[in-house]
């Protein structure tokens, strides 16, 4: 859903590592670094929006159920938390006719905004006659345990249960009790989810099969961990959807990296920056810039979306083509970082209504995403000399996990995530012994190339578009759909309906 | 492998009742309770040699692995422990060749106990070519967190990471090292396991499949929760071994209950008691001798052999005929405590060394089944007016919540394992989404009642003896051994072929 780069715990590190590089090397290359993009990052949507929900387009209960905060260890002092989670029986056929249940996985945000922005589901729903229930990631929106966001968010005591089996155990706990209460035990449920929450359906799936008998994991990149995909992949993809629209365009801001460098060195460099990127305030090292820009680029990929769309920012239909229609066509005479800073606006400034640009929205916000990444989400992302338009950055483990410790004091675990859930040999494993999994994915998507994205038996399979961006096919139908967009949904909808009437089938001769 | 009556914590709950009821009731039906047998309990083996292994049968080292103490939240100040493992690859073929690892989940007890009593995994490892692992539990035999058992068993805050899913996640992470540390990720793990080990075992393939590609689960009760199995099943299945052979002795015994609490509210009954049943101490209440007695007729049925063994006790073959015996021909004019006197002596003291019976061998110790029977593993058990030939009682959640909290300040979870592993639908969820499963179980263990005893699928099996008792099929082959057994043991050798081959030549044609 959005990525970010030089995530603030890396940020001390990368401005020493500019200054030393400023001073010590005489030629500009490679002179900053990149940390792992995430789904959603700081400038992934306009500051002042970023708390602002869009208008409830679908129909459902807000509620709340009383989880622990530690499912995996026991102790009658350990705190509890609410976790929110929005419900709708609108459509739902009820026990008697096993009427299926949605569960869309909630990830790093607040649930409401992905219930919005997951129109698929609600779509689909009265056909299938199920209920829907999004419960939201602990940690989260309102899911906060300790009372507050400050309390949750305040060190690693109070951080350490913010993990991806404690949400899966939430989710299975929630739906258990909820289904007991409904005497619809029998009742099937099928996950979905997209990014993050994507990961979180398909290892649900695989974790806990007698809790859901399949899982829609869109866009959901299980195999960017360790050394599954090479680590060049993500940038090589969002620097391929912009060379696909112009080779002139991925040379630009290939070639732009130094030039900014260069520029920030000069005397009242900065300040000039500052000036010529319209930025709120001055500036005070040539990296933010650079994250600012980098990020664009990355989250332009993900939304590269056939229609306009107002996901993360407000954009028009194939936003990167339009960026490098910016980029391309500037007038003539444009310096390099003129074009940079054109193309970057209709990102940033697609509606022309923001006055400047501020690079500093959330200075001390640790985001939740950011402690997950320094604990089990470590997914090493370089930027190679060849196939990038970034600058070159080889990821190193050893500085990640040092920044880990300074910003959280908690050590990453590289491998844990491949231990409890699998990832080297996951397609073997998944063709001997998974079932009921859709792994979709648009190429246009840089995390598609941490997905699956061939089909692996009759009932794992890979539902894979050449034009799609990030778990398009999870957004509501638009007019403007294009054929393989309706026809990737009518896909999932043709698998989902053969598991419920498999599970149906098999529950009814297994009662008579 | 054993079965514990009124463990300590229900004990003082059960003493003052006692007092009560002998005060109030004119009857004396109904004067004890029983709380839910372990698989392990203080009276399996004799005390004085409870902590003495047998003669090491086995050639393997002994190693230790660096464990975090909780997989499931991140801290780096969570202390670390030293998992002991048994290994052994003298016949391994190596990663060349896929040489599989077969893998015994350890269960509630020293691990070197649970590899000399399981001779089956070590006679089929050659065959197989297999690197053999034995693994140790968590918080049993040497593998203890914070230094010592004194400090593991302290309290609450120090147990509370004693549990089957940190258990499995030990087994996950050390079994991923070891593989990566030989290069042997391709080689394939075979689970083991009996009893609680065989639930482990089961689970583990359930929630691990990229880790393991089969389970041998052996006596496995993974339905002996909730309203599962009804609550009378164990307790009538104890009963049935006796009735078999020989209804006299099923109604001598649950005769006997009745006369040993009369006769112990007679004046100095406690010591007529004492000395009628030859005990070390002066018997403090009928409910000691009620738990010893009763602990006796649960270990005979798990371990009613045909040959003669020396498992928890040394006893000759088929022992419950060998003590309805005494206790059916007992000489002319004995009484029925004498008759059980004469029955229980064969249990504790077939050998004819013990002077006197000590019932007390462990008073300060909570056992680790204990804390785990207060947290997730909440069996409930009752003894039925009909079927059973216990003193009728009826398996109250709430006095058994209320014990767990006097004794540890825990509050047991009750639905958490249905929830985390499954249990209310297994059989459909095995039959859709499980495969490379055995239950072996024998009918005579009372264990059996609450596991899988009908084949589920092609590769979900239940191999079912119906003169077998608690995971006989792991013991090491003798020369007595039945045509049943033996073929039994084939059986299962032939299926975990299959699921090898099938894996090998799977693995063969993806790496192509």
């Amino acid at each position: 859903m959005g990525a970010r780069f030089f995530s603030l715990f890396v940020f001390p590190l990368v401005f020493c590592a500019l200054i030393l590089l400023a001073l010590s090397i005489p030629s500009f290359s490679s002179p900053v670094r990149l940390s792992s993009p995430q789904f959603l990052g700081k400038f992934s949507r306009r500051p002042t929006s970023s708390n602002k929900l869009p208008v409830k387009r679908y129909r459902y209960d807000v509620r709340y159920f009383d989880q622990r905060l530690d499912h995996f260890s026991f102790s009658d002092d350990d705190p509890r938390f609410r976790q929110r989670y929005l419900f709708s029986s609108d459509h739902w056929t009820g026990p008697d006719r096993m009427g299926p249940i949605f569960l869309y996985c909630g990830n790093e945000g607040d649930i409401a905004w992905f219930a919005e922005n997951t129109g698929f589901v609600w779509e689909i729903a009265p056909k299938f006659g199920a209920m829907v229930l999004f419960p939201e990631h602990r940690y989260y929106g309102e899911s906060m345990p300790y009372g507050s966001r400050e309390e949750a968010y305040k060190n690693s005591t109070t951080l350490k249960y913010l993990s991806a089996e404690q949400a899966l155990a939430d989710f299975a706990v929630l739906v258990t009790d909820l289904k007991r209460n409904l005497s619809a035990q029998a009742c099937p449920v099928v996950l979905f989810g997209g990014s993050y929450g994507g990961m979180l359906a398909a290892w649900m799936r695989l974790k806990y099969p007698h809790i859901a008998v399949g899982a829609l994991a869109s866009s959901a990149p299980i195999l960017q961990f360790e050394d599954i995909v090479p680590p060049e992949t993500f940038y090589d993809l969002v620097s391929n959807d912009f060379k696909r629209e112009s080779t002139s365009c991925f040379d630009t801001i290939k070639n732009s990296w130094d030039v900014l460098i260069s520029e920030s060195l000069k005397e009242n460099g900065l300040s000039a920056l500052t000036k010529a990127f319209g930025l709120c305030r001055e500036l005070r090292n040539a990296q933010d810039l650079v994250d600012w820009l980098s990020s664009a680029y990355s989250y332009l990929a993900m939304v590269d979306y056939p229609y306009p769309s107002n996901f993360l920012m407000p954009l028009p239909g194939h936003p990167i083509r339009e960026v490098c229609n910016k980029i391309d066509n500037a007038s003539d005479g444009s310096t390099i970082l003129e074009r940079i800073f054109e193309g970057v606006s209709l990102y940033y400034n697609y509606t022309g209504d923001v006055s400047c640009f501020e690079l500093d929205d959330d200075p001390h916000g640790m985001s939740g995403w950011d402690w997950q990444a320094c604990t089990e989400m470590v997914m090493p992302m370089s930027s190679s000399q060849v196939g990038s338009m970034f600058s070159p950055y080889n990821f190193n483990l050893s500085s990640y996990e040092e920044g880990c410790r300074q910003s959280f004091g908690v050590s990453p675990r590289p491998r844990w995530i491949t231990t409890e859930f699998g990832g080297h040999d996951i397609k073997m494993t998944l063709k001997m012994f998974g079932s009921n999994m859709i792994f979709s994915n648009g190429l246009l998507d840089p995390w598609s190339g941490g997905s699956v994205l061939q089909n692996i038996s009759d009932s794992v399979v890979a539902v894979v578009t050449g034009e799609g961006a990030h778990h398009i096919d999870l957004r509501a139908a638009t007019p403007e759909d294009p054929a393989w967009l309706v026809e990737q949904r009518a896909t999932e909808v043709r698998l989902i309906e053969g598991w419920l009437n498999n599970y149906q089938a098999k529950r009814l001769i297994s009662v008579m």
